[in-house]
């Protein structure tokens, strides 16, 4: 409740500083902060935090003055990386910024051969704007790394090599995921890739079962591709207990 | 891939019919059905299915021919209750779109503390149209049971009688969901409630707790309590093995 409002402030350093656009509109317009407020700004790609107050509000000019920058204090904890296939739309947006809140390690966009969009550098460039946004409203201090797009064969001639749990979603598995994660302990990594919408085709789920994905499933009925995502991931971070604080 | 288009048709009976205007447009425009084409009709407040075939399209009108109904095949197989207070805006859409997909058996909407909207009766109309489109989307052949608006310590004081699992979700709880869950029998009763955007009040959930409800968490970030709900349905479901059809 008695959260400060965090704002995004790019490279921390002590001392006094105008803010950019967007964040001296959200301090000034959105929130009404007026001289002598406090807020925290945060750096997620840095991983910092800086107590903050503003020095002076005018017209659509923020100055503050920032303290020291110290190590964030909440970062996300899921030490799971998602293989999220590319659908068409706003879903992968969807997507970024439930993996955000939730504290997934990294998300890397991959094509497969049901995807529809072939996201570009740009793409990438507006989904860290959104899982910025997410970790400002999650109250999270670091950000999931955002990798892609790559062809899906190629992701998974990587994954092949590394020894962890990795988890395919397929609506046809026998094994729930929640059963299989039951005994994976919560600290340790897991990959998870989910299809697109229409889903993943029998050669490419064939392939990841080569490359060491297991196959698991979310129940009998049909889901987007987005939520069974969001749901996969927030089944291991449903393994966490809350904040005390 | 290859299950064929579902569309809505109320009190289904054997026989030619002129479709409604919303069915029409769907069969007509949307998928450009013409005459001789097969379809699935479904009623999920009968849950009843109808194999069917297009007679004629023309202009606005559709006409088919049903067979004669029989059971849906693919029902909610949830038995949780959801117990949502109420946000604002459409977030109250998404949990009832996810709920549906997901197989809750029941959504109530309950007002607290810190409930901005008090949903009326409209709004339950326009729920259950957003449940049976997601119920075709899904493949679900029935509908969760819609209910409330009601004052959460009324809701609370009903379930205080009923012996099922009952959770709360908390995010300062030390108790995790899925570790919560782990040992509760996939097929019994639960109910789940959630607080609306800001959370419930600590007397709140002190009522709760005194009604039977155990506070657990889904992590120790903050998630927007339309996708706490969500989640904490997800993991549910995500005990459920895969439909192998």
């Amino acid at each position: 409740m008695a959260r400060p409002l965090r704002v995004y402030v790019a490279h921390l350093e002590p001392g006094r500083r105008e803010l950019a656009a967007d964040a001296a509109h959200y301090v000034g317009d959105v929130h009404r902060l007026r001289a002598g407020a406090a807020f925290v700004a945060f750096d997620p790609e840095a991983a910092l935090e800086a107590d903050a107050r503003v020095i002076a509000v005018e017209r659509r000019r923020v100055v503050c003055e920032l303290e020291t920058p110290r190590p964030a204090t909440r970062l996300g904890r899921l030490n799971t990386e998602l293989l999220q296939a590319v659908g068409k739309g706003e879903k992968l947006e969807e997507v970024v910024r439930a993996a955000t809140a939730l504290g997934a390690r990294s998300i890397t966009m991959v094509a497969a051969e049901r995807s529809v969009a072939r996201p570009d550098e740009s793409r990438r460039t507006r989904l860290r704007g959104i899982a910025i946004e997410a970790a400002r409203q999650s109250g999270r201090g670091d950000l999931p790394a955002l990798a892609g797009p790559e062809p899906l064969e190629r992701a998974l001639t990587a994954y092949a090599e590394r020894r962890m749990l990795k988890l395919c979603l397929d609506p046809r598995a026998e094994m729930p995921l929640v059963t299989r994660i039951a005994d994976h302990p919560v600290e340790a990594s897991a990959a998870l890739l989910v299809g697109p919408e229409g889903g993943l085709s029998p050669a490419e789920i064939e392939l990841a079962v080569a490359s060491g994905f297991e196959r698991v499933a979310l129940g009998p009925l049909t889901l987007r591709t987005e939520l069974a995502a969001v749901i996969a991931l927030g089944c291991f971070a449903a393994r966490l207990a809350g904040d005390p604080a």
